[in-house]
């Protein structure tokens, strides 16, 4: 059974959006992962089907009703769905490369993409809905963030990266940031690819770029050795 | 002038995608920014117009050529461009609201979006391409994390919000978590509002707002409090 993702949202239209083009786009059509969007907007309440009011105790911005969320979410997912319900929110917890690989290796996920303000507690806690953040920056609703997600979770579902290598060297697989790439041309505009790396001595090529990556995660993100 | 962007990518068809819908979307129809797009393709080399190469010292993947990706900066932002040249990369530094805040002050930016394994060290340094990481996972291009970075700076520029407020008291912008919201209906599946949040005693409020911000903040990203 293949990776099944529905993602609720007030703007469908934008999905599959990037996700229907390149690695995952040929993932989709393949039928490696199923994609269905949830309009939040059908399960609004009254004529206008109003799916947003002022917050209690008074401020700007609207709240997302409680009851309306959670009609949608009953809907993608009824009481015994064994995928994860993802709220996408800077108050959740980071996304990592170790919860993209977690969500891979289930059957799915059902993803709420917040809009204006915020949403009703309420239906956060009545409906288990899991906060997750992408990074610390505020966005103008949850889409792009369920996109990322997404597209670093249908990378490494089977079969989609084919023969490329399955990401063990990459980034953060290692605890590590990545060591420098070089390609042909050997030079350019007068600079030349580290001789380490044409020397044809793959002992010596891995000690290299083991210790760039060393060198560049230390400089650049030391918070990610002190873990 | 309004904030211009140009994103360098080998597909341009994924853009405007979500930055043309909503808040965004608006914004990019009453050109509050604009938004070019380079297909890095163009500047590629031989009949093929091929970018990439295999890495030099062996490995998986492929690696973006230094020339090809010059060629595409160079058409994109000729020198004395005052924009700054980002490259969406895990290896980057992380993106915070206030590098957002920083870069929706300026007057736009060159954005990279790197495919395949990498791109050759040599035009990061030359062209003076500045890495940006949106998070610590990996995706399969620097696309969707483009459109992450324009959605969140998008947001900030001048009209785009229009009379929402302005966001200083959103997460990140305060060093804190939000607090919950809550809105009608007053009671839903047996679960109620915190009284004080229909008190009307807006100072007991804004006491309650900030002890709900520090203690969800102490809960789950106390990082955030030893900085």
């Amino acid at each position: 059974m293949s990776f099944r993702a529905s993602v609720l949202t007030l703007h469908p239209e934008m999905f599959p959006g990037p996700l229907g083009v390149s690695l995952a786009g040929k993932a989709l059509e393949r039928g490696d992962f199923a994609l269905e969007t949830v309009q939040i907007r059908d399960f609004g309440v009254g004529r206008h089907r109003m799916v947003d009011d002022t917050p209690s105790g008074g401020g700007a911005g609207m709240v997302m009703r409680a009851d309306v969320l959670a009609a949608a979410v009953d809907s993608a997912s009824p009481a015994g769905d064994p995928r994860p319900r993802l709220l996408m929110s800077p108050r959740g917890k980071p996304l990592t490369q170790a919860r993209v690989r977690e969500l891979a290796a289930g059957v799915g996920a059902v993803i709420v993409c917040g809009r204006f303000e915020g949403v009703d507690e309420r239906v956060i806690e009545a409906r288990g809905l899991v906060e997750v953040s992408i990074g610390d920056y505020i966005l103008s609703g949850g889409e792009v963030a369920a996109m990322v997600l997404l597209d670093a979770v249908v990378r490494l579902l089977p079969g989609v990266m084919g023969n490329a290598r399955s990401g063990e060297t990459e980034s953060f697989e290692t605890g590590l940031l990545e060591h420098p790439h070089y390609t042909r041309p050997a030079e350019w505009e007068g600079r030349t690819i580290p001789d380490v790396l044409t020397s044809g001595d793959h002992g010596a090529v891995e000690r290299w770029r083991q210790a760039e990556a060393q060198r560049i995660t230390h400089a650049r993100r030391p918070d990610l050795l002190s873990d």
